[in-house]
């Protein structure tokens, strides 16, 4: 009797609710078949109070959270507590790539202008272009005439190399001062990571491009 | 000026409903809070009709899925499919530590009888003792009347082989046969990742304790 290869098996199903919720796990970035089953039955044996926790986290988040108008950050309301506060200096625009980002220059407490979070980064191989990364409002913010300097902090990796590039180009051509934070950062490093001392010190080091 | 470990900074914060989010999705095995943050940041960036999707599921999975009461296996109906199905031996009971494996031995396609699932092991270093698995719904079920075999499937790691050997113990002590799949599949390795035909082998090959 071979009992390798089987293949006419009928496969045993879990219930049709627990399949979409695997299903429905593995939209989360990294999570494969296997970690979906296992995080599903680990909710469903271990911790059905977290699995109703996220359930209604995830409902309110998609209610609640929004696109700040001035700076395309995720904010509950139309115009963030960062773009709101006076304290902020409006000649300053520094851009980055993702909110991870703003916050660790926040962290670094070395900058005091505004910020505009492109949500991503150019990258043609990918299909990211111009458009998916808001380059037209951040223009328009980058014109509304407070703005003196916009301070390019995207990442020291290819992609972020280029968008800073593409942007400084742009940003020259309409005769706005744009600047580039230091290369203190480690070549390839991204911002994220990095400790606030070496981000500081990029950020004020920063040079006319 | 140093730059280096700025402590009184106000650590800039994301909205609350998105902090939330980030909380709740820690609850996932094997998720810290940087996983947590880029899973956060990836659904309401890119994929929001998938975090809708989650939401959803979790919540049906929590009001429809319940256990069986025969099996103890994920059910949304009081009795399983498998419980119910006329083509099963009722003499043959498989006693498993998850769904997971439940799943692998059907896929063997070797085992006409039913099953219990244990939900878990026997491990007295994580406070996980005979209550948690079930075992006087598991004993009930084994003395029936109709089963005359209980086949041990747990593991072949340490919890799984003390696991098998506790119930063997106590079926025996009640005059019911109990047999153990056969030791085909390697030492320390588990039920989840074997090839179905070594795993049906050590299913045909089990042997009474």
């Amino acid at each position: 009797m071979d009992l390798r290869g089987r293949t006419g098996a009928a496969a045993m199903k879990n219930p049709a609710s627990l399949e979409e919720l695997i299903a429905a796990l593995r939209c989360l970035p990294g999570v494969g078949a296997k970690s979906a089953q296992r995080m599903a039955f680990h909710l469903l044996q271990r911790d059905r109070p977290g699995a109703a926790r996220l359930g209604s986290a995830l409902q309110q988040v998609l209610d609640a959270v929004r696109h700040c108008e001035r700076c395309n950050n995720f904010s509950e309301a139309v115009v963030c507590d960062l773009c709101s506060s006076p304290a902020r200096d409006p000649a300053l625009l520094c851009v980055v790539e993702t909110p991870a980002d703003l916050m660790m220059i926040e962290q670094a407490q070395c900058f005091r202008g505004l910020y505009f979070v492109l949500m991503g980064r150019l990258s043609p191989l990918d299909g990211i272009g111009p458009k998916d990364i808001h380059l037209d409002r951040m223009l328009t913010r980058a014109t509304d005439g407070a703005v003196k300097e916009v301070v390019l902090a995207t990442n020291f990796t290819n992609e972020g190399e280029a968008t800073a590039h593409f942007i400084g180009e742009i940003l020259g051509s309409r005769g706005i001062k744009a600047t580039r934070i230091a290369r203190g950062l480690p070549v390839g490093g991204e911002i994220e990571h990095v400790d606030t001392g070496t981000l500081a010190r990029a950020v004020i080091e920063r040079r006319a491009i």
